[in-house]
């Protein structure tokens, strides 16, 4: 029990670790030095995730990675909206 | 079974997704736009993944979910070292 609280703590890190990345991107406006095939793969990767996470949840286990790789998931994609949009202004 | 795939290939491509985030940075040794913050939160939300995924191994089971989460853990290790070392160059 003890080491699932692990990966819920570690979880909810790693959803939250990216809201100091998006901060900064809407500060500078700068996104030259992130790799758009990064994001894109991190994208794919945690959306494949995404569909093992709700199949958990459709038998009853795994909320609480199925709400921190949603967080995931929406904030990578406002991290690729944010590249799309300022990539021209590098 | 299909979906427990799912993580499989998602975790896989999340973890050789960071590549191409660590040869631009190799290639342009420009660091500028990554957030240091961020990446020490990834460095410690997949490191506590990492005890989970260890107490798992020790169970017999989640060998895959063991090797995906490392190769992560030391991909982030490396992207956090390539930010110390550039850092000044910006």
């Amino acid at each position: 029990m003890i080491f699932a609280m692990f990966q819920l703590i570690g979880g909810v890190i790693l959803s939250f670790g990216w809201i100091p990345q998006i901060l900064q991107i809407i500060r500078t406006k700068s996104v030259k030095d992130l790799n758009k095939k990064t994001f894109w793969l991190l994208f794919i990767g945690i959306g494949l995730m995404e569909v093992y996470a709700v199949s958990l949840a459709m038998e009853g286990v795994g909320y609480a990675f199925l709400i921190t790789n949603s967080m995931s998931l929406v904030l990578i994609m406002f991290i690729l909206f944010l590249i799309f949009l300022y990539r021209n202004r590098d």
